[in-house]
C-alpha cells in the first residue's frame, strides 16, 4: 500500500501497520520537529519505503531526526537543513538497543549544516548500527558542531561484523572544529578495536573535510576502504586501532592544501595498497605516510606495534612528508616489525626534510621501491637521488613513462571519482570563494548615522567605503555577515570612528569582518569591565569566521584597566586572524586576546593568527594571548605567525594573565622572525601537546627579558630553535 | 496640531517640524524596532508631547529606544518590553551631546525586562542629561543586565547643577546582578564628583531593588534624596562621592531581609536626617547606619574622609548593625572628623553585634541620642542597656511612647508611600511566590518515551510524578520554565533516570528545576569532553534561576575524566543552589562546578549555595568549586553552607583545577559546620576582596589535610573563624 502523508499525525499512523512493499510518501513541503521513527519487518523483495513526493522538496527542519528499525526498510529523497537533532544523532540505524535496523538503506538523503547550536555540543549526524545496511548517494554537507560526521558503531554486539556499505557519497567542506571529535567517518571506538568491523567504505568523495587531524579514523578491524577520492582535505586516513584493514586504490589529492595527509599505520595486518597520493602538503602525522611506534603491551586506548604491515604499489608525487617510526619516544618505543614497503613510488620535489626516520625501521622491509628525494636523507639510505619521468595519463594521474616501471606505484585503471555521481544528484554541491569580494560598494558620507543607514541595507560581501572625516557610534555594530570597513585607499587621511559603547564590533553566527585605511580610537568608550574593540558574540558562534585588519590605527583603549582590542570569546574560532601594516597605540589590554577555553578541553580561538608589518606602542597587556590546552592530538592548529613587527614598551603589566608581550601556550605552530622589542615582557611560549614546532629568528630584543620557554607535558629540552636574534646588541 | 501616526514613517515625518503644543499620537498596538527621537523647541505654556493613544497600549518592542532633545519635551504612556536598545540608554536626554533636553518630563513610562540578551552587556535603561528635567510616575521593573537602571549623567558640562527631579516612580524587583553595576539609581561618577548635581530624588517607591550594594549610589554633590520608600531591598544609599548631600525623610523597611541596610557615609558636609530605619538585617557595609573611614588625601575614586556629617533625628529599630569608623585598615586611616550624631534612636533586639567601631570615633560628636544594646558593646559606652517603650502609630512606624521623647528619633509626620502613588497607575506590580508550588502534579508512567511525552505539555510550575521504575532518556531535557522531577516520595523506591546524552538536563533562559526522591545514574552516558549530568546552556542566561535538590542519589557519572554533575557556566547565576539529603557516589568530576567566571571581573555563579545532610563518596574532582575574582566590594554573595554532610575519598585528582575536597575563591560569607571528612582532598579557602566571614566549626576530619586558607590581597593573618574540629581524633 501506498501511504501518502500530510502532517505528523498522518504519518504516526501509517507507521504504526507497515507490511511489506508498503511505502510511505511524505509530501512535498516542510516537516518542522519531525521525530521520525520509521521501522517494520521488509523483505528482500519487498523493502517497506519512505519516499519524498519529489526528491529534494521534503524539508526536515527543527528539532528533527531519523530512527530506523527493522529490517529491509529504505528511506529516501529526505533533506535535513535549518534546524538540529534533539538526540545523540540525525539518523541511527537503531530505533532501540533491541531493535536496530537490519538490510536496510538510505539513499539519496542530504544533511545539511544541521548543526547543533552550540558548537561544542555533540552529535552524529548518520550512525550507523545493526547488520548489513547501506548508506549510499548521500550528500552530508557543514558539519561545524562537535561530533563524528558518520560514525559506525560497535557498541552493540549486534552491530559487528556488520557488513555495512558506506559508497557513492558527498562528504562536503567540514570547517575546522578546533578540537578532538571532527572526524568525517569513524568505524568503531578503542573500547570495542579488538571486534572486526567489515565495513567497506567506497567510491564516496571526501571534499574538504577538514575537521580535525582524522578524515577517517579506523577502530576496528577487517574493513576496507577503496576507491575514494579525497580532495583538498586535511588530516589523513588513520588505522588508529584494530587490525587486519585494507586501504586501497583511493585517490589523495591535496592541491599543496597545509595539513592535507594520506594514510597512517598503527596496528598489525593492514595493508595499503594502490593508492594514488599527489600534492599532500601535511606533514608530522598528516603525512602522504606515516608508519608509527607503538606502545609496548599498549592498553587499547593507546598505541599497538606495527606488526605485519603490508604497503605496496601506492604512487606519492609531489607531497611533503613520509614519516617511518613516527612519534617515537619514552613510551612509544615499540618499533615497526614483519613489514613490508615494496613497488611504491615515492618521488618528491625541494621539500625540506621528505622522508623522517625517528626510530629503528629495520623491521620494514623495503624493496623494489621507486623513492626520490633531492637530497640523500640520513639514516634513509634507500632515497636515491635520482629521478624517473612521469606523465599525466588520461585519468589525471602521474604515472613513469618507462614501461618497464609498469607495476611500480599505483595502478593505471585507477578513476577519479567525478562529482555527479557521489552524492544525491538533485543537490547542489558548495563552492568556495573570497568572502570579502562578493557583494557592492557603499559610499557612505560623514558621520555615524551615515554609517548606521549603510550598515542597514548592507548585504554579504559588501564594502563600506567610508568617505567622510569622522563616525561616531552611539552602538555596537553586529557583524552577521561579510563586511568590510574600508577607508579612501591606503594613501589617503584615515576616517576615524570613535564608539560611546564598551564594543565597537560584535562578531555574530555568520560575520566576518574586514578592516583597512582607516582609524579607530576608543576615546569615548565608557568604563565598563570586559570593554573590548571586536568582540565575539556571548552566545557560542557555529561558523568559523575571518577577521583582516590592514592599515588600521587604533588608540586610546584606556578608558579602563583591561580595554582590549580583540577579544574571542568561548565558543567562537577564527579561521583566519590576520593584521597587516597596522598600529596599536595606548591600550590597557591585549591586542588579542584569543585565550578564552580555559577547560583545557583542547579546544582553542584562532586556527592561524598572522601578525605583519604592524607597531604595537604602550600595550599594558600581551599584544597576544593564544591559548590551547589538553592533551590529545587531534587538532593541527592553532598557528601563529609574527614577523617583522615592532613592539615599544608593551605587555609589562596586563591586569589579568601574565606579563609577557606575547603568550603562546599549546601552540602548534609558531614563527616569530624579524621583529625589533623594546622595553617590553618577554615572550613565553609553553609546549603542551604533539609534536609543536616553534621557530624564533632574526629578531632585536632591547632591554626586554630573553625569552621564556617552557615544556609542559613532555620532558625534553624546549623544543624551540632560537637563531640569529639579537639580544642588546649581542647576538645570541 | 496633533499628529496621530500609525508608523515609523508617519512618526518621523511629523516629529520633523513640531512647533510648540504640538503633540504625536502614537497609535496602539506594538512599535518593533523604532528608534524614537524626539527633539524641538516647546515652550513652558506650550510643551510638545509625545502621547499613546492609550495609556499602556502603545508596546515598543525589539530593538528600541527613546532619545529626547529641546526643550519642554513630555513624553508619557509608552511601554518598553520584548526587547532591549541597540545603543547604550533605553530613554536618553540626550540626542547629541550638544543637544540635551531641558526642562522636560518623562512620565507614566514603563520599562520592563527590556534588558540586553547578555546579562553582562551593559545599558542604562534611564540616562538624564541636560537641565530641570523631570522624570515621574514611571515603572522600572525587572532590570536583570548589567549597568544602573536610572543615571544622571555629569559627564557634559550642561548636565551639572541640574535641578533634575525624580520622583513618584516605581523602581521594581532587579535581581541580584553577581558583579558591580546592579545600582538603580547613581547620580555622577566618580570622575566628577567635585560638581554639584543638584538633583532630588523624592517619594519613589524602591521595591526588592537586590542588584548589588548600592541601591542608590551618589557620586556628586547636593543632591537630596527625601521621602523615598526603601521595601525589602539589599544594599543601602551610599554617599560614596561628594559633598554636602541630604538624606532625609526615607523609610527604609528591611522586613528582616538579608543585606538590607539603610545609609552609608563617606565625604564631607553630609547630612542624614529624619529618616526611619526598620527590620533591616544587613551588616558590614550595608548596616543601617555605616560610617566609614577615608584614605588620606583620597584620589576621587577611593573614599574621601567625613568631615562634618550631621546624621540626627534617625529612627533604628530592629535592625542588625551600625558601623562606625567603618573599613579602618592600612589604607583607609583618616577616621571622621568634626560630625555629629544626635537626637537618634537606635534599639536593637538580640543581635550579635549590634554596633561596631572600627577605629577612633573622637570626630562622631554623640549628643542627645536614645541607644539601646542588650549587652554593652567594647569601645561604645553610649549605648545603653536600659530600653525604652515603642508603639506603632497610624503611619506604621514605631514610635517612643513617652510624650518627652517627642523630639527625638523620626518624625510623625513621615508617611510610607502607597504603592498606588508611584509608578504608572495603569501598569500592574510584579508580586511573588514559590515558583516550584504554582503549577500542575503530571503523572509520568514508566520510560523514557513518557517522560518525554509529559514533558510536552508540561508548562510553568508543574511537577512532574515519575510512578514508574525506569526513565531511559535519550536526550538532553532543557529546562526553561520551573519544572519538579519528582518521585513517590521519601520512603518509596527511587525512580531511577538514566541518559545517553553528555547532559541530562539544561537549564535555558526561565529554567529553574527541582528534583526530589529520584536516582540518576550516569551509566549510559557517551565519552564526551564536558560532560555534566545539569548543565547550563552555553547562551548566558539573564535571569537567575533556583536549583533544587533532594533525596536524589547520583551516581556512575565516570564515563570519562571529568563527569561532573551540576556545572554552571559563564554568565549563568544561581540565585539558590539547594543539596539536601542526598547521595552522591562514583562521580569523576565535580559535583558542584560554580567556578566558570574567570576573567576576574567580579562575577560569580551562585548567590546562595547550601548543601546540608548529604553524602559524598568517591568524587573524584571538587565537591564544590565556588569562584568569585576581582577586587570590587560590589557584591555580598557568594554565600556558601555546607553542614552536616559526609565525605569520604573524595576531592583527590580532579583532571582541572586543584585537588580539594571543597574549594572556596573570594566567597564572601562560608559556614562549614558539622561535616564528616574522611580520607578526602583538604578544604580551601581563598580571601580576596571585601570583609569576607568564613566560619569552620565541629567538623571532625580524618585521614585528610588541614584546611588550606589563604589571604590573597589583604596583608592580615587568615579571617577565618576554625573551632570545635576535629582532626584525627585530636581536638584543634
Ligand atoms: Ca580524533
Ligand atoms: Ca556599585
Amino acid at each position: 500500500q501506498v501511504y501518502f502523508v500530510r502532517n505528523q499525525a498522518e504519518y504516526y499512523k501509517a507507521a504504526q501497520k507497515l507490511i511489506p512493499g508498503d511505502v510511505i510518501v511524505l509530501a512535498n513541503g516542510e516537516w518542522r520537529d519531525f521525530e521520525i521513527v520509521f521501522a517494520g519487518k521488509g523483505t528482500k523483495a519487498k523493502p517497506i519505503i519512505l519516499i519524498s513526493e519529489t526528491p529534494g522538496k521534503v524539508i526536515i527542519t527543527g528539532k528533527s531526526n531519523l530512527k530506523i528499525g527493522g529490517s529491509h526498510m529504505l528511506v529516501t529523497g529526505l533533506v535535513f537543513r535549518n534546524g538540529y537533532s534533539p538526540t545523540g544523532e540525525v539518523i541511527a540505524f537503531r530505533r532501540t538497543k533491541e531493535d536496530v535496523a537490519i538490510d536496510s538503506r538510505v539513499s539519496e538523503v542530504v544533511i545539511d549544516h544541521f548543526n547543533q547550536p552550540d558548537r561544542y555540543k555533540t552529535d552524529y549526524w548518520v550512525a550507523m548500527d545493526g547488520q548489513r545496511n547501506r548508506f549510499d548517494h548521500n550528500s552530508l554537507v557543514g558539519k561545524s558542531n562537535d561530533g563524528v560526521t558518520l560514525a559506525v558503531r560497535l557498541d552493540l554486539e549486534s552491530g559487528r561484523k556488520n557488513g555495512h556499505r558506506i559508497d557513492h557519497n558527498y562528504f562536503g567542506p567540514r570547517p575546522v572544529l578546533g578540537s578532538n571529535g571532527g572526524e568525517t567517518l569513524r568505524i568503531g571506538t578503542s573500547r570495542e578495536s579488538m571486534f572486526n568491523s567489515n565495513t567497506i567504505v567506497e567510491n564516496n568523495v571526501f571534499d574538504r573535510t577538514d575537521g580535525e587531524v582524522e578524515i577517517i579514523s579506523i577502530k576496528s578491524g577487517a574493513n576496507i576502504v577503496r576507491n575514494n577520492m579525497f580532495v583538498e582535505s586535511r588530516g589523513a586516513v588513520v588505522l588508529r586501532h584494530g587490525d587486519g584493514n585494507i586501504i586501497e586504490r583511493n585517490i589523495f589529492m591535496g592541491k599543496g592544501k597545509e595539513h592535507s595527509g594520506g594514510v597512517r599505520v598503527i596496528n598489525r595486518n593492514q595493508i595499503v595498497r594502490n593508492n594514488y597520493m599527489e600534492g599532500l602538503n601535511g606533514t608530522g602525522f598528516a603525512g602522504a605516510l606515516t608508519v608509527m611506534n607503538g606502545v609496548p603491551n599498549s592498553p587499547v586506548n593507546r598505541y599497538v606495534q606495527v606488526d605485519n604491515a603490508l604497503i605496496e604499489n601506492n604512487s606519492i608525487v609531489d607531497s611533503a612528508r613520509v614519516t617511518l617510526a613516527a612519534g617515537s619516544d619514552a613510551e612509544r618505543s615499540a618499533v615497526p616489525v614483519n613489514s613490508k614497503m615494496q613497488r611504491n613510488i615515492i618521488i618528491f620535489g625541494e621539500t625540506a626534510k621528505p622522508i623522517v626516520v625517528e626510530d629503528d625501521i629495520a623491521g620494514i622491509s623495503l624493496s623494489d621501491n621507486i623513492i626520490f628525494t633531492p637530497k640523500p636523507v640520513s639514516k634513509f639510505p634507500h632515497a636515491m637521488q635520482k629521478s624517473i619521468l612521469m606523465e599525466r595519463a588520461a585519468n589525471g594521474l602521474l604515472y613513469p613513462t618507462d614501461p618497464a616501471l609498469a607495476n611500480m606505484g599505483a595502478p593505471r585503471d585507477l578513476r577519479m571519482m567525478p562529482m555527479d555521481e557521489v552524492g544525491a544528484k538533485w543537490y547542489a554541491k558548495p563552492k568556495q570563494g573570497d568572502i570579502f569580494g562578493t557583494g557592492k560598494n557603499i559610499e557612505v558620507a560623514d558621520g555615524g548615522a551615515a554609517l548606521i543607514a549603510a550598515l542597514d541595507q548592507a548585504e554579504e560581501g559588501d564594502r563600506l567605503i567610508l568617505q567622510g572625516a569622522n563616525y561616531s557610534l552611539d552602538r555596537t555594530i553586529l557583524i552577521d555577515k561579510s563586511l568590510s570597513f574600508v577607508g579612501m585607499g591606503s594613501g589617503a587621511a584615515k576616517p576615524k570612528i570613535t564608539f560611546n559603547r564598551p564594543n565597537l564590533f560584535e562578531l555574530g553566527e555568520g560575520g566576518n569582518l574586514r578592516l583597512k585605511d582607516i582609524e579607530i580610537s576608543g576615546e569615548d568608550a565608557p568604563d565598563v569591565v570586559g570593554n573590548a574593540m571586536i568582540r565575539t558574540s556571548a552566545t557560542p558562534l557555529l561558523a568559523n569566521f575571518i577577521l583582516d585588519i590592514e592599515n588600521v590605527k587604533v588608540s586610546n583603549l584606556i578608558v579602563n584597566k583591561a580595554f582590549d582590542v580583540i577579544a574571542l570569546g568561548k565558543g567562537s574560532m577564527a579561521d583566519k586572524l590576520n593584521i597587516k601594516g597596522s598600529i596599536f597605540e595606548n591600550i590597557s589590554g591585549k591586542v588579542v586576546a584569543a585565550d578564552s577555553e580555559t577547560d583545557d578541553y583542547g579546544r582553542y580561538n584562532a586556527e592561524y593568527l598572522t601578525i605583519s608589518n604592524s607597531q604595537f606602542n604602550n600595550v599594558s597587556g600581551n599584544i597576544v594571548a593564544l591559548y590551547r590546552g589538553g592533551t590529545d592530538e587531534s587538532t593541527f592548529g592553532p598557528h601563529f605567525v609574527f614577523e617583522k613587527n615592532i613592539i615599544n614598551n608593551s605587555g609589562h603589566k596586563p591586569i589579568s594573565g601574565e606579563a609577557a608581550s606575547i603568550i603562546l601556550h599549546g601552540v602548534q605552530d609558531a614563527l616569530v622572525e624579524k621583529n625589533k622589542i623594546d622595553n617590553s615582557g618577554p615572550l613565553k611560549v609553553v609546549h603542551t601537546t604533539g609534536t609543536p614546532s616553534t621557530m624564533i629568528l632574526d629578531n632585536v630584543f632591547t632591554s626586554t627579558p630573553c625569552p621564556i620557554l617552557v615544556e609542559e607535558k613532555a620532558e625534553v629540552p624546549p623544543r624551540v630553535m632560537m637563531t640569529g636574534n639579537i639580544f642588546d646588541g649581542k647576538a645570541q
